[in-house]
């Protein structure tokens, strides 16, 4: 049961106080950092006490989905509903600044609240297992040897609306006081991105499978 | 005054529950993963709900830094001494088994507890501020024109102490089901590592200044 998409991912909340001119609120701008991280960074509290736990991630439509065993205090601990924000980071570059003041880092960045839902239906769990494995490699799945029944009950998977959130990002060169471009010093931007390198086969493949292309070329969709 | 060097970090909160076999806890290798990696996600409690925001960190022996503008909504929350949880994270690389199952990341992280403090002194701020850019941009803090005493007073730095605390590790290929090794399917894993490419002057710069060396020759030092 789809929820209506949401035209507004603002709230009081997810309102950003600090350097609002590099908010966002837009959808596109939303999905396009949720569509190119492959991990995020789960809060919850706990005893009190705030915790935050990197996990994967994939976003399908308005939903977003995290799973791991049945096991995981994480995952118990949202299956009950409490508050959830889950926060979601892409570093693109150093801005190397003349002054310490304005030294930064271009980023984009999106928060979400909301709480959990557990996704206990079969078909609708498989279904977010293909979501999973899709937006970390896509074309994956149809090779992958079938997900058992036994694997699919030993596996938690919450689902997470995509309903109240922003989006914060910085781009381009530093900002630096009027006074201090004159300075004759270097500035501009170190340029970041998580690159592949070459895909190490296992030591037990058999001998003659090829390197699909799906691996070899692997990359992220870049939203920028 | 430096704290004596925490010969455990491990606590029963700090104490992996999932997984214990990837759990780390000696300082040396918490300290390789946060001295690799660039930003931190801080996580705390507000009117309730947790939050989670990405930001930049430093460390300088047993303590974290974090700092930013007065303004900040999360620096201000943190300085009145409620419980924060730090968490650094490096993605290693995607581990494509042959099942959904197994499929895994490689990654390193490190989960800090524990509660800010304002550093108010102004020598401690610049020493902090100066291991900032240091951890950022070795090498850079020199060139830079001086901070002011204005922008030290704008700026709110929190130290968090380095003493409760857990890494986790995962490295290696795919672990799959005995049964699954002979399947016809490529497996291993893609590598992964936030890399910078050519630099970018920024479009103000005066004629004929030089890229230095610890800008062209940018990189992350390693822990693998």
């Amino acid at each position: 049961m789809p929820a209506e998409r949401p035209a507004r991912l603002k709230t009081a909340r997810t309102t950003v106080k600090r350097l609002p001119k590099r908010a966002r609120y837009e959808r596109d701008v939303v999905d396009a950092v949720l569509d190119e991280a492959m991990i995020c960074h789960v809060g919850f509290v706990h005893d009190g006490h705030p915790y935050v736990i990197p996990t994967g991630f994939a976003r399908d439509g308005d939903t977003l989905y995290v799973h791991g065993s049945n096991a995981s205090r994480m995952l118990r601990t949202l299956s009950a509903g409490v508050p959830v924000c889950v926060t979601v980071t892409l570093l693109d570059g150093l801005v190397v600044a003349r002054s310490a003041f304005h030294s930064s880092m271009n980023y984009r960045s999106v928060v979400i609240l909301g709480t959990a839902t557990p996704v206990t239906d079969p078909d609708a769990k498989l279904l977010a297992m293909r979501a999973l494995v899709d937006h970390l490699i896509p074309e994956r799945w149809p090779d992958l040897r079938p997900i058992t029944s036994k694997e699919l009950a030993q596996t938690t998977v919450l689902a997470i609306p995509l309903q109240e959130a922003s989006a914060k990002v910085r781009t381009g060169g530093p900002l630096d006081d009027e006074d201090d471009y004159a300075l004759p010093m270097w500035a501009g931007v170190v340029p970041l991105a998580l690159s592949p390198s070459t895909p190490e086969s296992d030591e037990r493949l058999p001998a003659g499978i090829p390197t699909p292309s799906y691996v070899r070329r692997y990359r992220r969709p870049s939203g920028r």
